[in-house]
This record gives structure tokens, C-alpha cells and sequence, in this order.
């Protein structure tokens, strides 16, 4: 964009160190100068880049998947979504991952794959980047079964449900509002 | 959602530990039982509720804010957002905070509030939900200066070419596209 043009990071970094980690996430306090000159702390939560799939089947249905956020306190109905594994980390290695988690997720596999671009959630706090696809022409891969450590339910709704449920606030996870509102206006043209 | 009745959680927590705190965040570590039976740990990274803002004027401009983010080490264009204050933790707090934030990251007013729902963000790892608003007939608050350890460049684009950036990816960050795509959409009626 051209107001990125020239873009100096206006911060200053003394020091790092990690302040916790386990295998999902790790976090690093630094020693900044902040913008204004002044001194204290930024800790980053520190993630493997993530995928989300809207993935969509002959009929025009969505699937998706309903499953217990453990940090919510609730359930969640979402598109498939994971963590990229570290061999997923290469030019190539969105797409994998998003294959890999949409048969791991719910047992679906598609030839036919877009790229939706990108978001960073909760950028305050974690570099967390998950890359969107839409997978069309879904079909069912035989002889799947859901991780017992992972209960989901696969949900298959229409189009036009889904995008309502995404704006309504029914869908809440960022990824699936993002993935699912940026295929509904590309399938329109808008952008 | 008829799809949420008589839902269950399926994990057991064993015992909670505070594992690292700031003031912006605080790293809680639960030894579970999960879904399957195994044991394990399972952290949350606990951050108090955020808002963001889709701000019009009666022009129909959309101001933007460009900062330095440093989790991503990169400029990012975003609607106005930030997290709520202890006393915005009320039902009506979430306006209040929207209303404040608007106001200390762009010096822009209005009367003219629509909530446009939540959304949760990195909901494997952290419990933020975020509050979107929609403010319309925005107005300049007279001496209004940027925070020096925040500094905010306010951009002014056209609605349609907001909604494009959000689709294409020049805007990344998860509040700011989920509130201006909900926003482009309600306005369209579809939901």
C-alpha cells in the first residue's frame, strides 16, 4: 500500500527473553523504548502461523464444525481452523496445512482451492497470522474418525445461513467471520 | 443456537496456576483431563475484552488508523480498537470503551452508535472477545493530539475502497475486517 511507504518501526528493542512456553505457545517479555522515549516492557505471545477452511460441497453447503473452546467457556461453531505444523512453514506449506486440517477436522477433501489472504488476530498481543481458503466440490474421504481429544461435530449449512450466522453474531471465531464474509463478497464481485 | 442445547463441557480442570502477568496480560496454566481421558496442561492467555470501531462521516469516509504493530514488526491499517478499562467491564461498558478509544485514537466523535456483535479472537489460546460498532455522522473533537507512545496516522477512505482493503487483504487485522465486512453487509441487508 502506498501508505506503507517508507515505514521505520518506531519502537526499540534492548533485550528479549521467554517467559513461558509449552508446545502451543510461547511468550517473550522485551525491554523496549517505547515511541515515545520513554521505557518498559512488551511481552509477545509468540504462535505457529494458523489456516481456517470454508469448505463447500456440490449442493452449495457449508461444513461446519462444533466443537468446546476450552478458553470461552462454551462451544463454538466454526470453519475448520488449526496450527500449522513446523514442516507447513514454507511458501507452499498454508495450503497443506489447510488440506491436512480439513481432513483432520472433518474427514472432507476438494481438488478445487482459493486463497482468501490473510488476518492477524489479537495483534496487540500474539503474531498470530492464519491464512483463509475456500475449498469448493467437497467430498467425503472413507473411513474417517474424529481425534476423542478433539469432539467435533460436523454442522452443513446453506450458503446464505452460514454468511447471515457470520454477521449475526452466531459465528463468532475470527477466522470463520473473515474467511466465510471474504468468500461472500468475492463470490459477488465486490473485490 | 438450537445446536447449542444441552451442551456439556467436556473437559475436566484439575487445578489452575498463574504462570506470567503484565499489565496487559496474564498467562493462566490448567492441568485438564481432555476430552478423550489422557491428562495434560492446557493454557490460557487471559486479556480483558477490546473494542473496535468502523467510524463514517456524512460523507461516507471511513477513518482508519495506521500504526507500527509490534507483535508483527510491520505497519497495519485498522479501524480504531483497543481494550476495555476495569470500569468499562458493565453491560454498557463496551459502548463507553468504543466511545473513549474512538475518540483518544482519532479525536472523532458521533451520536450515532450500532453494535455489530462480538467476535473472539485466537479462541484456542486466548479468552478475547471483541465488541464491533459501527458510528456514524463521526465529527472532529477540537484539540485533539495523538498519544507519543501511540502514534496513530488517521486515514480517510471511501466505504467501498475500505471494504475492498478488507477483502484483499491490505487490512489484516481480524476486529477491522470482521467490523467492516458485517458493516458493508448489514448495510446491504443481508442479515
Amino acid at each position: 500500500m502506498k501508505e506503507f511507504r517508507g515505514a521505520k518501526n518506531p519502537w526499540r528493542t534492548l533485550n528479549q527473553r521467554w517467559v513461558y512456553t509449552n508446545p502451543w505457545i510461547h511468550v517473550r517479555e522485551d525491554s523496549v523504548i517505547r515511541p515515545g522515549g520513554s521505557s518498559g516492557v512488551y511481552s509477545v505471545v509468540v504462535m505457529p502461523p494458523s489456516v481456517g477452511v470454508v469448505a463447500v460441497d456440490d449442493n452449495g453447503l457449508v461444513a461446519l464444525v462444533k466443537q468446546w473452546r476450552y478458553t470461552l467457556d462454551r462451544l463454538s461453531l466454526e470453519v475448520p481452523t488449526g496450527g500449522l505444523n513446523d514442516d507447513e512453514l514454507d511458501p507452499d506449506g498454508a495450503l497443506r496445512g489447510a488440506q491436512r486440517e480439513l481432513q483432520e477436522e472433518t474427514g472432507l477433501q476438494s481438488d478445487l482451492w482459493q486463497f482468501l489472504g490473510t488476518i492477524d488476530n489479537s495483534n496487540g498481543v500474539t503474531n498470530e497470522v492464519a491464512h483463509l481458503f475456500l475449498a469448493t466440490g467437497v467430498t467425503r474421504v472413507v473411513e474417517w474418525t474424529a481425534d476423542p481429544d478433539e469432539p467435533l461435530t460436523v454442522v452443513w449449512v446453506e450458503w446464505e445461513e452460514a454468511v447471515r450466522r457470520a454477521v449475526s453474531s452466531e459465528i463468532t471465531e475470527s477466522v470463520s467471520v473473515c474467511a466465510l464474509l471474504r468468500a461472500d463478497l468475492r463470490r459477488k464481485d465486490r473485490a
